[in-house]
Parts: C-alpha cells; sequence; structure tokens
C-alpha cells in the first residue's frame, strides 16, 4: 500500500459542555496540527499515488471552513460535541467528498483509504481511518 | 476507526547482557518516550473514543514502576531482556488490564485495539500492537 | 551560560478585534505549546542550575490561570489584545515573580535571564526573553 | 505485532519531467528523512524483534547508492519518475531483498511486514508498506 | 526582547564542487525547512512584534525564486558556493531589504534583529543571525 | 554570526545521589540526544562556517566515551553530580579541545562560540553555551 500524508493547521475555540470534560467545559480553543494521508495499492504512470500539490490544495480548501472558528457558532457541527475524534471524523468525511468527486486529479479513483490525524498538543492526538 | 494517542516518557537504566547487544551489554540507560494509542470502532454520545485525560492518567500510573528505575532490578521482568520491544510489550499488557479493568471511564468497553511506541531516540523507535 | 527549559501546554480561547488581524479578530482558539527556559552564570554544589521538577512545577502553576480559558474574559488582559507576544510577555512576568519569590528552590537567586516560547502551530512561534 | 523502526536521510537532486509536476518538472532537489520499521510477531529469546543496530545498519547500506546523486543519471531509476512514492518503493524492495538474504541476523526470517516512510519536509511525506 | 518566528520551506539542487565537500560535490539536493525570527524590543498598540500572516508572506515571497530550482544556474549564486550557510545569509539579505522596504507592515521600523535558520535534515542545520 | 548545528545521541546510566533529586536519586539513566552548535563570524572563500561531516565526526568521537556508559563509574566524572548541565558543560569542554586543537578543519581557528544542548526528553532540555 502507497500512502502520502500532507500537514496543514486550523485554529479554533469551541466549548466541551458535558461533564465528563471536566475544565474543558467552558469556551477554550486549540490549535490542531491536521495531517491527511491518502491511501492507493499502485501508483500511475508518472509514479503517483496521489500528487502532493493537489493534496495540500485539497487539505487546506476543506479545513478553510473551520479555520478561526468558533465551532459553537458553526452549523455543521450543531447538536454535536466537537471533540478531536469528531473533527477528525469530519475532516474525513469532506476528504471523502473531495475524493469521490475527483477533486485530486485523475487519480481520485485509486485513493481506496483515507487517514485524518488531529494533533491538539505535542502530548496527544486523535485520528480517524477507514476504506473508502 | 478512531484513536487517540496520549505521549509521557520514563528514565531507566539496565543492561542487555547478551553478546547480540556488543556496546549495550552494560549498565547504560535510556529515556524512553512513550506514545499510546486507544482504537475504538465508534465514539460515544460525548463525541469521545477515549477520554484524553483518562488516557492520561492510564498511561502515567502504568509508566510509574518503571520511571526512575533500574530495570534490572525489578522482579516484573527478572529473567527477561529489557529490549525496547519487551517493555513496549510490558506496557501495552499493563494498558490492557487497565482497559479490561474499565479504568478508562465508560467508555472501555469499546476500546478494541492498542499501539504502544516507545521512542528510545530521535533516531529509533519500536512498538507493540494488536486487538483486545 | 546554562540554560534548563522545561515544556508545557495550554488551549485557549480568544479574539483579536483589531482589523490588522484579518480572519483572526472573531472568536478563534489555539494550543500554545510553551517552553520556559531558566538561565544561569553557574551551577551549585548539586551541579543544578534549575532543578527541572521546579521549574516544571513553577511553570504549570503559572499557566494553570489560562489553560482551558477564554482569554477575552480574563481580568488579568483587560483592555489587552492577547497576541502570542502578550502570552509570552505574560508568562514571563509571572515567572520572574515566581523566581524573585524563591519559588525556583534554593537556586533561585541564581536565575538570571528567562526566556518563554509561545508554539502556536508547527509553522509559527513567538517569545520573549530579557535578564532578570 | 511488533516494530522496530529506524531512521537516516539522503539528499538528492532529481527532476519530474512531467506536467503535472508543475513547477518540480525541472532539476530541483530534496532532503528524504527515511523511516524503516520491520515487522515480526513474536520476539527471541534475547527479546529482540530485529536488532536495531542491525536495522540502522543494513538501512545505511541501501540508501547508500542514492545519497548526494543526481537521480536522473542512475541506471536503476531509468525510464521511472523519481517521485517520493517511487523511491519509497525502490527502498522496500532493496529492504526486501536484505531481509531474504539474511542481513538482518538471526531474526531475518521473522520479519514478516516493512514499512518505509520518506518525508521530503515538515508537512509532507510518502511511504509504502507491505507484507514480504 | 520580543520575536515572531515563521516556518517554510524549499526544494533545491545544487553542486558543491570544491574538494572539501567530498561526496557533496556533484549534483545533489537539498529540502531546507527555513525558519526566519524576526525581532523587537517592545510591542505595538496591537500587542504585535510582527505580523504573523505578514511574515509568513514575505518569507515565501523571499524564498520563491529559490524554490524547485538548480542554484547552479541561478544567476544571484555565480561564484558562489551554496552551502545551507550562504543560502541562509542570502535569505536573511533578501529578508532585510523587505525590512528595510516596510513590507511587515506598520512595524517594521522596530524590527532590530533578524535570524534566519535552515534546517537541511532531522540531523543538521545552520543560520545566520545579526542586527539590523 | 553564523552557526552550524549537527546532532548525535547518547543512551547513559547515571544516579543523581543527592535528596535534592527526590525519585532520581537511585540508578536510572537517559536517552540524551545531542545538538552541538559551532559559531563563526564568518565563511571562508568555500561558504563554509564549519564543515557538517566534520563538526558531526567530532561529536561522534566527544560522544563515543560515554554512550552505553554507566557514568558513576567513569573517572572523569568522579565526584560529580552528573545532571544534564554538567554533561553539558562537559560536551562544551571536550568540544572546545577538539576546536583548539585544529579537528575541525582549516576553520577551527574561526569557531569563536559553540552552545551544547542536551534534550533529555521531549518536555526538558538543558545547554551550555559560552565564547571560546
Amino acid at each position: 500500500m502507497f500512502a502520502v500524508e500532507v500537514r496543514d493547521h486550523i485554529m479554533i475555540a469551541h466549548s466541551l459542555p458535558r461533564p465528563v470534560f471536566g475544565p474543558a467545559q467552558g469556551m477554550h480553543g486549540a490549535t490542531f496540527v491536521v495531517d491527511a494521508a491518502f491511501f492507493t495499492r499502485d501508483v500511475d504512470e508518472n509514479g503517483l499515488a496521489v500528487d502532493i500539490g493537489a493534496a495540500t490544495t485539497v487539505l487546506r480548501e476543506v479545513l478553510a471552513p473551520l479555520n478561526y472558528q468558533n465551532l459553537d457558532e458553526l452549523p455543521m457541527f450543531a447538536g454535536k460535541v466537537t471533540t478531536t475524534e469528531v473533527i477528525a471524523k469530519h475532516v474525513f468525511d469532506q476528504l471523502a467528498t473531495a475524493v469521490a468527486g475527483g477533486k485530486l486529479g485523475e487519480g481520485s479513483h485509486r485513493i481506496c483509504r483515507l487517514k485524518v490525524t488531529l494533533h491538539e498538543s505535542h502530548a496527544a492526538r486523535g485520528w480517524y481511518e477507514a476504506d473508502l
């Protein structure tokens, strides 16, 4: 299996208003350094699994609606608790839609799996990965 | 698959008294930066795979008996060679016991896989991962 | 010159309500990974510039009132714009007070300089450093 | 599953002479920081999955013919486009040959899987992994 | 002293045609991860030493003529050996010109020192720093 | 000021037998990832502050007597407490001797300052720096 992984980041505010979150129940925030990995079973005649430039562009487009936002106010997260896991799944779903829409170039159809990792600090991270 | 991974570290002495270890046969030591990843197939109604706070606490508790120790003197490693791989497996087993004992909170039963990575320097690391 | 540097982090929300901040004017947030360096001209009879354990404890205490907070609501930042630089200076001032109060142990009087670095992402950081 | 991963790097020139590569079509270059992971199902009586020293040596030997080279001039890449993915696969194949040749020591026969990761910058990487 | 540091990278080919460079005399290449730090003695009424967005933009503009190039063919380096140190000094000079030209915004006049670090691998880096 | 910095590491055992060290009083150990920076005011006609290859070799030679050792048993540290600071100073002194002995090549006489950083974990480091 081949994979290409690119990195970007977002800076967001949110609250986690459930007792289990203790001190994180109130309004606070995070920088999420986001790694998006695109998997393929082979490479094309150009030696590409996925074009890194295209992957970088698509990741930036998917993250743009989240960057510098208060996630509590975004309709896409209404009724949800925006944990690291939930945001990772959201980014995964958006990337999967981009792949299905051919936005990763000619090789989009070869992409068979995605992994989205959110680093919330130097000491903690979460991810979601699944076959497409 | 979702995962949450937390980081801690231990500083230990040990010897690796077999010829295969060459210069590492005598008493020396290591800082192991330890990453523990907890995998789940879904998240709960709070958006959690595993609570990062609980994961951090459990990892610290599992590492505490090793930290600042000479592993050659610990009964738990009697008769064993404490390679990076062996320590990774030991930490894995201790975390698996903690999961089975419900110490990761209400979501403990959802945890289906663990991965324990020990970074022994900027240039080498080892890990053990398996389904529970 | 000797130095000892320890790392911790905070997760905060804030807004930067001035036109120069463009998309960061609204409520958003950040993880700041914080490195605090304590400088001394020599070491004591125990070989210590500063005890790493004491440094870690003092940094955690200084960061605690900021962690998981919305900085817009904290009286200590009233009337200020909480840029990375401003927060670095705030942490510096708090650490300087701790040093002056002897909270870094017997060697507190030897500390002659501090540097506080805030990493706001993998691609940007800011710091404040000065002699005491 | 156990794994041991070691790191080295190469500094190479190459061109990617296909339109899809845009500004990277001309002669340019890269530092590839290379992580090679060797997987085994169990450890031997010395507690070893793979000897880290042997793994480090073999990785260095495999990378030596590439280091400080212009890949466009190497016969081994004639007719190929030397993307990150293609180089990762090349290193994988060379390591697989070394494993098959017993160059990883007595435990070579236990190695059942390899993963080769090439970091081309702080923001992008690619890898190839497969069972042996 | 305050500082703001931003990161970008370039991927270049070059040769170092002097005997002292041994295996690096021929055409090879490097990824340089570049950190540019801008120092000021104080912050403005917006709490800014330097606007991180402006710093990021200026660094990208300064690096653009180098990125994806064969440095041996660039007139700006004619007659020079493009070591890490020489490239760091080149980037420093270009940034200093940008600062003098007011391209870092209203606060350009406050910038009193620059530091430019080029990471050529995980194990080596070089930098140039000086007062303006 | 120019600088070139190279990285290596050592894995050592030691005890810190003074009450101030609390749990670190007994035999334990550390991986120290060591960065050695060599400063010069200008570069030579080859564009070099210091040759990175020579710097890497000298650092390895200086660290070799410490690597895989129990520092409590080394005559060079008799009567000393081998804190991170003390080891940093030791490495600094050894590098300074190498510089004075011309072991950094023709440019040794240009080296005017050294900085030696020891990373003892992902969360703590110490350094010693001084003019030569």
